[in-house]
Formats: structure tokens, C-alpha cells, sequence
């Protein structure tokens, strides 16, 4: 980390921590460079870098405040413990939601999809474009299983921003994180078996689960650190759970990093229990911070975690292509991905190779980091203004989710049929959860918030969840 | 079908029957003209036609001949009878073969890679390259699960060549057959059960039935009509089997197009015993003759089979886009869709609409149809000459496959090792088998029989495979 970085970095956790408050005049930049004897244009760098995450705003001649919009909203409460491993269930919701194309005429404030319309795209469309047109074997035939070296080169590079070392022999490409996952289930549990989740959790896992005829033991999860290990510990000690599957990192859909101190005291009960860890870490690279947190997988010394990912989060879904680095797990997780879909699309491999190769994958996240940092704080904003009193909101460390929860007895469900006439549709919480637990939740997505129609549409549905909880006796 | 194809298709069939022999001169387009009271251009048409096949040779200024290479070979051995259910092994062969790049040093002649060198291919390359560059949701983003409509329209169109009635939306889109194949399979049984498979059969529903858990129970399958209808009912007297897969149009790797009435035997049989049936036609298109033959689902009338294809083996595998159009299961097909993979990729499934929508399909297909049926001939030639004395060699109907069997007791996997130091490598025979029998026979791929290298190799292979003969004792 650079001079300039490492002073953001205090300055924001003291931000965070609220050491300063909304509306406070910050500190100057004269001063803060003669009281940690840095330049004044390494303060104005870092505060540069704060102003680009939304945390602090520069006014005209007086300096740099906290924004008043840092007012937050309380946070989501912690999910109630788990009482035992459930079935999943809720199919028919997810594919309300999965069903319907993004690029239709329903505004999908739900869906996990990012902004694809960055320039900073553009050379990776243009190498698609170019390698296209190539009539070749390497572009147009199958590839070999474990997918294309030349990706699986650039990708282990990534991952040593997240602290994990791997070679390119360590990692298998799949076609979206979804197959990563996929395939990680299989490979390690069988019909029947338990698996422990965070809770909400990402709802392909959920379905992914419910289709190999496997439990959802749902764990405690706090909005701001994650899952509650001293939870998880007695739930080991009364089930006979198979694997523990998390998002730790800019988690979907709370948006929490999980402490690393957590990270690793979970990688040794995953020990002592000798449990496999299945760990998404397909928002990790979009945390607001820099450097982005450690992966558990870079604690890992015995192939224990199978660590997942992809660049549909970070660059665009549609290209279908996401990794998986499956430790001790590599022959079963290849046999996995060959019986789940053969191999995946040589095309986008060899652009995204050629992309990164080039530099140019971390440009692209920076700018993106800053516009989902300032859309966090823009959305929360208008949530906390449109929504009906008392709703509490997440406070995501990274990605582009935020996370709503209303009253008790708020149906989501029932907000999107209510929306249904607008055309506009958000992710019901029910969905996150095993047994359709969070009905009075909801799931928002600030990717496109700087585009038209985004703030009317949450004001919107702001309005419409007051309606809907004023009707209540 | 036109004059010139009805006049084509039964000279074909008089040749095939063995009614003209090799090296006989076959009537004179006067004397056809006469015959059949069609005109002479009509008669000279179907001549044409034949000669692309490979079933007629012109010598100038003498008419038409039946080429001397119609000396066939004797065929293969139908494999001996199912004695019971077994587990599927044999996954480091098939890894082998999956696990080498096709653009590498190795000349994979085993591996089922069509030829996409194809000028007539260029206006697909030219559509994704332009739909790469456009920067919109719908190309970047996630799809809905079943896929886009666009492609599901026309492949509902193209279906009808094979008589076979679909709306757009019986159909899901999947990442290649492969997952067309293995989502068929999840969505039908549960681990243990018994599925009645062709045999020799795709080496990757062998893997699938591996990885589920599922037991596979190899019926007799003749080289020319496939499975033994009387051989699967008394099986089903036995066995409990909970659905049967097979290849029944250009079969991989037999080449075997099954007769009509056998493919609405087979479907009454399902009817009779309740069971589902996998039909995987996903070389069909590519029979050599025009039109193309029916597929089983053509006759389904309760929505028992789920057909399963892709544009692999048609246009390029690297596109990863198949298709399944899973009858009465579909929402259960949706859901291991969704599950496995979430979604396949926007960007090739807009440029194959187009392709197919432009009209640009068809004659892609004669072009290659014409290209294999003569790859048969000159792949059938040289394996009757540089292969030891007593090789057996499938006679396809469709395809770009050999199926070749040596003597008892020959081993291809010895053979492949003997010619990794010439850098080629042949699909050995038992990873089409669930327990590895077919050790003595091996499958080449003649797709690109026209490249410099190509005869060679296979001369380098027989002549090896005369060498591994000899030594034994």
C-alpha cells in the first residue's frame, strides 16, 4: 500500500467508526500532513480516494465533511438461530426471478446484475470482437476440462491480491461461479447430507442444495461480521455437517467482509471438525477498500477450502465464465465440471486471458469500486427517505446490494405482485433463506444507480412497501 | 423432396444394399431419364448429389461407377448381451483424452471435433464478432434461465427437419448437449438407479451416470439398427430401469441411423414399462442422407422423451450452446439447469439466431454432409489398407466417426501409448463401455480428412496397430 492509501484507510475507519459524524467538518489537509508528516498532496490523494467511496465531501473553501447522508438507518437484525437442517424450497420465486431477461421491459432493482456499460469494458469487448473472427481451432473447438492455461494463468495472479497463492494447475475454470458452486456441492456431499450456510444466502446455492437432495442447516449471521461462529461450533456439535458453504467477503446479499480474525478461527473449527469450507468469493474483488480483504482460502494449509469465483460480479455474467480452486478436491471437482457441462466456451477465456494480461482488469475494478461505493451511499439515502419508518438497511463493505428489512409480517412477495403494473421488480428476501424465512426482506441492486428512472423506481417501491404495511390491521 | 432427391435417395439405397457392386457402371442418365419419366438435369442433379456422398464416382467419358472403396469391410461385432447393472469406471482414459488441448501438439484423431474451417461458417464468426462489440445488457448480462427466445424460435424451426414438433417454449437453451444430457439425467432419476444405455455408448453420459451414481446397463447394439429392441424388453422383465439413453440418429461412435419402425418400437416399449427415454441427437442433423432421419420424440405423444442436441458437432463446440427439449419434465430439466449452471451465454445464442435466421444453416449443413460422407469413404479406404488383416470398421450413416475393431485381446490404450511419441492419440474403446470393454477397438474422427497430415497418421496408426498384433505371442 501506497502513502496516500494507508491514510484513507484510517481516515475511513475512523469515518466508519464514528469518531467523526454526519455533517463534521474533517480534519485539513495541512494538518493532517504535518500530524502524519506526509505531503500535502498525499492528504489530497486520500482524500480523493474517500470522496470516490462516498465517505467524505468536499464543500467550496471550507474543506472536506462527512456527508449527512452517513446518517445510517439501523442495521437488519441478526437471523434467528437455526433450529435444524431443513429441505429448500421457494423454486417457484427464484424463477420469477431468474425468468424474466434484464433486458426487458421490467426494471430489475433485484437482480444481481452489475453495470456493464463502463469504457473501461471496452477492450475486452473489443477482444472478443477480434478473436471472433478467427477461424481456429483454439477459439472455436473444446478446450481441455481444466479449462484454458492461459486464463488460469492471469487468474492466479489475481488471487494473490486476496493473499491466496495458487498455481494454474490448482484452478479449473466453469461456466459462472453457479457451476464452481455446483460442481464443490457434489463433489464433497451426497443425497441427504447437511451443509451449514450463511443465512440469507445466495439463492442459486439454495436451489443448487435443494436439487442434489441436500439440508440447509441455516447459521446466524451478523449484518456486519458475518456468521456467528460460537453458533456454528454447537451446531457441529449436534449435526453431522459435511461442509459450510459462506460468502465472506462483500457477502450477497449483506454486503459485510467477515473479520479476518474470524476467517481464520472458522478455517480452524473447519479443522478440528474436519469439515470442507466452501467459500464465493465472487464479490471479494469489488470491496470498497483497497487492498481487498484475504480470502479463507489464503489460511488454508490443507486443501480443505474449495474457494469460487468468477468475473460475471466484477466485468459482466454474460460471459459465463468463473473459476474454481478446489484444493485436495481437484479430481472430484473435475469430474464434476466434465459431467456438468464438458468444457467451457474457449472465446471468452482467451479475451479474458488477453484483458487481464494487459492490465487493464484492475483499472476497471477501481472505477467500479468507486461508483458502487458512492451508489451505496446514494441508495441507503434513498431508502432511508422513501421507505416507511423503522426500515432497516445493510451496510455493505463492497458490491453492489443492498439489503432491506421491514416490519414484521411485510410480505415481499406480495410488494412485487403490487409493483407488477411498474414494471418494476426487486429480489424478495424469502428466496435467501432455506425454509423462505426474510419475507419482510428485500434485495436492492445500486449497480446502475447513476442511470435514469433508478431513483424514481426506489421511490417507488418505497412507497408502495408504506401502502402495503398502512393496509395492515 | 424434390424430383432429383427421391431419385438420388433410391439410388443410394440400391448401392448401399449392395445391388450395384464396387467397380460396377451404373446406368446411364438416358436410361434413368426414360425409367423414371424425369429429365435428364434431373437425373444428372442426383448424380451429383451421390458423388458428394461418396457413392458414385464419375469416370469421364464412361458414366457413373459404384468406387471400387464400396469394398467394404466386414462390420463390427454386436457387443455381447448385458449380463446386469454395473458402476461406471474408466474416467483417467476419458480424462486422457479430455485433459489434451485440440490446438496442441498432439493430433487428437479420436476426439469428437467437427471441422470448423468451413468458409460457409464465416457469417456466424462475423455475427458474434459484431454482437462482441456492442455494449448492452442483452448481450453482457445474464439471460433468463431458459434461454434467449430468439434461439428457442428457431430452433423449434429447425426441428421440423427431423418431423419433430416443438414450441419455443419446450425448449432450454444449455451450455453444450452436455448439460442437455446430464440435467436429463438428474431430473429423472436418483443415485442407484438403472439407466439402459447403447453400447458402445458416449463416453460422457458414461461419466454422468459415474458422477450420480447411477448404474448403467449396456444393451446389445447392433452396428447398423442399434439397440436390440428384444434384448431391452427382457431386461425390462429383470430390471428396474428408470429410463433408457441412447444415441439412436448417426450414432456416436457406431455411426448407425436406427430404422424407423425400430425408433416407434422403442417408444412403445417406454410407454408399455413407463419409463423415460434421453434421446441424444445431437449428430442427426449430419446424416448423409437428405432429409434427415426422424428422431424418437417425433413420435412422442405423452412427453416421455427429453431430446437432447446442440450446434457442437453441426457448427463449433466452443460456442457451448445445446439445447433440451425435455417434454412432461420440463420444470424439473429447468430447475438442474439452473442449478448446474444458471445460465448459458447470451452472445453466442444471438449470433446463432441470426445465423439460422438468415437461412445460412442449411447450407452449411449440405456442405459438410457432403464432406464427411466422403471422409467415410476415403477414412474407410485407408483403414482397409493400412490396418492389420481382420480389422472390422463401422459403416456410418451420418457423422464424422469410425468405430474400428481389432482382434480379441488388442488394447488401445497400449496403442496410444505406443504413439504418443508421434504425437497422436485415438479414442480408445472402453470409455464407451461402463466397465471398459471395447479394449480392442478404437474410434477415429474423419471430420477433417482433407488436411495435409491426416492420412499419414492413420497409416502411422495401423501400422502400430499391426506392430501391438504381432508381438503377442
Amino acid at each position: 500500500m501506497t502513502l496516500y492509501m494507508n491514510l484513507a484507510e484510517l481516515l475511513g475507519t475512523r469515518i466508519e467508526q464514528g469518531l467523526y459524524r454526519p455533517g463534521e467538518r474533517l480534519p485539513s489537509v495541512r494538518a493532517l500532513s504535518q500530524e502524519h508528516g506526509v505531503s500535502l498532496s498525499t492528504v489530497q490523494q486520500a482524500y480523493r480516494q474517500l470522496e470516490d467511496n462516498g465517505l467524505v465531501e468536499p464543500r467550496p473553501k471550507s474543506g472536506y465533511f462527512v456527508p449527512l447522508s452517513r446518517q445510517k438507518p439501523a442495521l437488519p437484525q441478526v437471523g434467528r438461530a437455526a433450529q435444524r437442517p431443513v429441505e429448500v424450497s421457494q423454486w417457484d420465486q427464484v424463477l420469477e426471478l431468474v425468468g424474466t431477461p434484464p433486458y426487458g421491459e421490467v426494471l430489475q432493482l433485484g437482480r444481481g446484475i452489475p453495470d456493464v456499460s463502463a469504457p473501461t469494458l471496452k477492450p475486452l469487448l473489443r477482444s472478443l470482437s477480434r478473436l471472433s473472427r478467427r477461424q481456429s481451432l483454439r477459439e472455436l473447438s473444446y478446450g481441455c476440462v481444466e479449462g484454458e492455461i492461459l486464463l488460469r494463468e492471469q487468474v492466479a495472479r489475481l488471487a494473490l491480491d486476496s493473499a491466496t497463492r495458487l498455481a494454474p494447475e490448482d484452478i479449473v475454470i466453469t461456466t459462472g461461479c453457479h457451476e464452481a458452486l455446483s460442481a464443490a456441492l457434489r463433489a464433497i456431499c451426497q443425497p441427504g447430507d447437511i451443509v451449514a450456510v450463511d443465512s440469507p444466502s445466495f439463492h442459486g446455492v439454495m436451489q443448487a442444495l435443494k436439487g442434489f437432495g441436500l439440508k440447509a442447516l441455516e447459521l446466524p449471521t451478523d449484518p456486519l461480521s458475518g456468521i456467528n461462529l460460537e453458533a456454528l461450533e454447537m451446531a457441529l456439535e449436534q449435526w453431522p455437517i459435511k461442509a459450510i458453504q459462506l460468502t465472506p467477503s462483500c457477502n450477497n446479499p449483506l454486503g459485510y467482509v467477515m473479520p479476518e480474525a474470524n476467517k481464520h478461527a472458522l478455517l480452524e473449527l473447519a479443522q478440528r471438525y474436519d469439515l470442507a469450507i466452501i467459500e464465493d468469493d465472487i464479490y471479494g474483488d469489488l470491496a470498497y477498500r483497497y487492498p481487498r480483504p484475504r480470502s479463507i482460502k489464503s489460511f488454508d494449509e490443507d486443501g480443505r477450502v474449495l474457494l469460487c469465483s468468477s468475473f460475471s460480479k466484477t466485468l459482466a455474467p454474460g460471459l459465463r465464465i468463473g473459476w474454481i480452486a478446489p484444493g485436495r478436491y481437484l479430481q472430484r471437482v473435475l469430474h464434476m465440471k466434465y459431467m456438468g457441462t464438458g468444457m467451457s466456451a474457449q472465446l471468452p477465456q482467451l479475451a479474458l486471458a488477453e484483458f487481464i494480461g494487459e492490465g487493464l482488469y484492475q483499472p476497471h475494478l477501481r472505477r467500479m469500486r468507486g461508483q458502487y461505493a458512492r451508489g451505496r451511499e446514494q441508495m441507503t439515502a434513498w431508502v432511508s427517505q422513501a421507505f416507511p419508518a423503522g426500515t432497516r438497511v445493510s451496510q455493505p463493505q463492497g458490491g453492489f446490494m443492498l439489503w432491506v428489512e421491514l416490519a414484521q409480517g411485510f410480505d415481499s412477495q406480495r410488494l412485487n405482485r403490487l409493483l407488477a403494473p411498474h414494471r418494476i421488480q426487486v429480489a424478495p428476501g424469502s428466496i435467501f433463506s432455506a425454509a423462505g424465512k426474510y419475507r419482510n426482506c428485500l434485495r436492492l441492486n445500486f449497480a446502475t444507480w447513476q442511470q435514469a428512472g433508478i431513483e424514481a423506481a426506489v421511490r417507488r417501491v418505497g412507497a408502495t412497501a408504506a401502502e402495503l404495511l398502512a393496509e395492515r390491521p
